[in-house]
């Protein structure tokens, strides 16, 4: 700190891209704190630590991050705040490559002098640092993309023109995945290929990807319209671009690339990445791939559930349930990996939203309890993921518990049964998920649902369920979570997901309307369903869905699964 | 112009205050072009002029403002884009007293060079123009408003220190009437007086007011904590104010005000006005108001809807039935004026969602058909907003008419009988009004709600039931409107409104809970309502509700019309 002139420095959980994962090379949190969560930062001072996480991560800090380090919550004391309190009239360093435009603001908003370091700190005293991945990146065929990277190129080149924009610089590998027709496994969950890239007006790319991802068949794929070029010649690319109006997401990107070409005499214009809405809007063809996913799927998530019903030992954990339903996963064709870390919680750890389960110190599954499993799978046809709440047995489950249970079912029916005109956003939606609980005077703490790619990141924007979220109109193709929940906390959790499909209504109105098709198929536990407490409109929706279900799992069942199946699937 | 260097001049319909009614002396728009409508804005160039309203007046203004003006839609053409095409280079003038600095930024932000003109190029010119309205301002008793102004005072003044401000400029009466606790005359529909105000850190105010609107008695119930000035020593009072820092609203309060202070050395910090949220949130004074006010003008629209239905002519206009509502209203004990003027919409005119009926160019109540009617009152203890569909018979309604009056209700109930928790805005409730509706693949091009004041504006912020608003969180004692509809243009429109408050709710959870109570107490005509299509439970809500009405203004009515509401407000 002293070399570069500053007096503390700031280590966030992010790496370039300030995703959702960040591959090992990127764990610079964790490597110089001990703290594992996915969200956080940390303040290094010349002499003082500091390191914050959210609500969910708490316990897991205090453990972790041991007590030479001042621990806080990020909510409750923002770390500008504490910042000005503490360090006010010093110079705090920051890694350009790993805070956006928006979250530097934050800083410099609150009167901090920040000052952008060109060398990560930690990077150099991290001596075991592991190398950045480097799996091959590989086409993602036109039959499950739908349409072509040159068709979408094109448009995207057009929306520029029109913009007045020279060229869009995009930092999410998603996204560069999208628009590319390629996925990657540099990273787990999540099958893109990292990189950046810079999209011009004519619709051509200059990709900055290492040469060692990309096959010959890969280099042919992209054709002669992406140019290809090694990361490291990324800063001198964006230094010849002087004069030219650029769009960079102040949200999404590192604030690097803003300086870079502010430095370099390029007009920097803030705009959403151009990829993001069209990626969320899936094709025909990614649509009918989400079906057939989904349809394959169903049969593993079913299999597990008779199993978890009448096959499980009565000493079954939790992560062995969730690798019983992973081996599962493993015999569905496609089946690639999950897509997400199964949430797989008996009793008490259901209540723990974002439970991670581990083996050796997690629980097992007793008698007389709810279950709760979150899990999801990557298929090259579509992404899935899907919620159960199982009571385990053998007794009848309480009555309060039932109450909880089908509210959560009524909230989850009032979506999927949503009927609404172009223009309404997801923020607008939530309430009908949350109706039956507030009237009992429940609620859950966490959105409605979120976006999901296809054959890409299982939490995709810009739209979502959430009612603290960015209003973003829902459209046709777009597919989304439904899974209101309930949580009591050291008793129980409860959440019912399946995914929706947006699609154009039959109902014929003035305007368009549009409703859900719902892509998850899976029974829900009856033994949790009040019945009495259902109307008569839920109890048909709920019928239909379970025969739906049996019509399209039940025949890729052995008998005996079969059997189990049509019970659970029987008319309330 | 020439004098002024300008090569344009701006003339919005506003005043001073930038609110919803301008005083004769304002509405330089309508003596500029011919043009009364409540919204728009008229560019003069040297050799072309242009005027703009919204979708509701357009037919309005092609008539008023003839073939000389260039006539458009404020939407479809916006006038900073117009101005670009039309005018670019140019300079062009505005008052700084009739825009907002939002406003202002639309234009410039679309690089049009934009003057500030010291005096109103309009008033040079308009030779017969009225002089400002000079009515009484009086004070608001403490039995009505519940708070004194020197408690409200006080809180602000701390809200100012705790922001580190000195002082908070107040340019919307309302707010004034509401911190001074006195009301005035200067507008129809909304009794403040015009004037300004700062307010400082330390609790006192500076009002901007003609004396002569100040009796003795209303000068001594001001105190000696609020210094009155002649709003012509404003200007040099701002410039007083180097060094301090002010709050000024960006959006609600002219741009002129920043300026002034700007150039005054002072520094000007954007904020909202401070009276507004405390303002929409009634003291338990004033609940007891609105409440004792519903119930008496229930008086008069009971009454109303008695005489529609069995005592009208059948030659009676839509003029002629609101004047007698209004008639009736001023029976009622403590009537001052509308609330606004009411909307008397028969027919096809029902459907006209802003629709004011002229005498003579007005139309007759015709036999079987759906007459629409939105009126309300300012009472000293509350202001009252309601709105009925009514069948005039004698033959049945029509089976779709009664289908979209039922899913209209359906909304209705919806809303009044919603529970959620703390920190729930009004655009997350919206689309519980909508459902019915939208399930059919129905809709309405407005708002569920506003917010309403307590002897003040009918049209009240920060609060709203619109999913297009800001997403200010609900507390109790707020009023809000109910008032889902269905417009079939050029057939019939569907309103049905009823003011709801704001209050805790008995449902107990781990956070607060909020339910709305009903104030308005007027029968939903059943020969419009589908009992079929009504749940159980929505069924139980309307007659518990006809029930209350029954009971609590029956007593206040005489035999014949006493049987008549018994049999509207039957079981059904």
């Amino acid at each position: 700190m002293e070399a570069q002139g500053v007096d503390g420095f700031l280590v966030p959980r992010a790496d370039e891209h300030l995703g959702e994962y960040v591959p090992p090379c990127a764990e610079r949190l964790a490597w110089l704190t001990g703290f594992t969560g996915s969200a956080g930062l940390a303040l290094v001072l010349r002499d003082h630590a500091a390191v914050w996480t959210d609500g969910r991560y708490v316990l897991q800090l205090a453990a972790q991050a041991g007590p030479d380090w001042t621990r806080l919550h990020i909510t409750d004391e923002p770390p500008p705040a504490w910042l000005k309190a503490h360090a006010a009239g010093t110079r705090i360093g920051y890694d350009p490559r790993l805070l956006s435009a928006d979250g530097l603001a934050r800083f410099v908003d609150a009167g901090l002098d920040m000052v952008a370091v060109p060398h990560n700190l930690v990077d150099a005293v991290w001596t075991d640092r592991p190398a950045p991945p480097c799996k091959a990146a590989v086409p993602h065929p036109l039959a499950h993309a739908g349409t072509s990277s040159e068709d979408k190129r094109r448009t995207l080149g057009k929306e520029l023109v029109d913009a007045g924009q020279d060229a869009a610089v995009l930092t999410d590998p998603a996204s560069i995945a999208w628009l590319l027709n390629i996925r990657g496994g540099d990273l787990a969950y999540t099958p893109f290929a990292l990189g950046f890239a810079l999209l011009r007006r004519d619709g051509t790319v200059a990709l900055f990807m290492e040469a060692a991802k990309l096959s010959g068949e890969a280099m042919a794929w992209l054709g002669n319209q992406v140019d290809v070029a090694a990361p490291g010649t990324m800063q001198a690319a964006l230094q010849r671009m002087a004069g030219q109006v650029v769009r960079v997401d102040r949200a999404g990107s590192s604030v690097w690339f803003a300086q870079v070409l502010q430095a370099a005499g390029a007009t920097v214009v803030d705009g959403p990445d151009p990829c993001t809405l069209p990626k969320a809007c899936k094709t025909a063809a990614e649509q009918a791939g989400a079906r057939a996913a989904h349809a394959r799927d169903a049969v593993a998530v079913c299999r597990f559930l008779h199993w978890l019903d009448t096959g499980r030992g009565p000493g079954t954990t939790e992560t062995q349930a969730a690798a019983r339903l992973l081996a599962f996963r493993g015999e569905v064709a496609g089946f690639r990996e999950e897509s997400f870390p199964a949430i797989s919680g008996a009793g008490p750890n259901g209540a723990i939203i974002h439970y991670r389960a581990v083996p050796g110190a997690d629980r097992m599954l007793g008698a007389d309890e709810p279950y709760l499993i979150d899990s999801g799978a990557q298929y090259p046809d579509g992404t899935t993921d899907v919620t159960r709440t199982v009571w385990t047995g053998p007794g009848p489950a309480p009555h309060t518990l039932r109450d909880r249970t089908t509210r959560v079912l009524q909230g989850h029916i009032a979506i999927a049964t949503a009927v609404f005109p172009v223009g309404v956003a997801g923020p607008h939606l939530d309430a009908l998920a949350r109706r039956a609980l507030w009237q009992a005077g429940l609620d859950y703490d966490h959105g409605t649902g979120h976006g999901v790619g296809s054959y890409l990141s299982v939490h995709e924007g810009p739209a979502s369920l959430s009612r603290n979220a960015r209003t973003v109109a829902l459209a046709p193709g777009m597919i989304l979570s439904d899974e209101p929940g309930y949580y009591e906390p050291g008793a129980y959790g409860i959440r019912l997901e399946n995914l929706l499909l947006v699609q154009e209504s039959e109902v014929k109105g003035r305007k368009p309307f549009l409703c859900f098709e719902t892509l998850t198929l899976a029974p829900f536990d009856r033994r949790l369903i009040d019945p009495a407490l259902l109307t008569a409109e839920e109890r048909t929706w709920l019928d239909a869905y379970h025969a739906r279900v049996l019509r399209e799992v039940g025949p890729h069942l052995d008998a005996e699964a079969g059997a189990w199946l049509a019970a659970a699937c029987a008319p309330l």
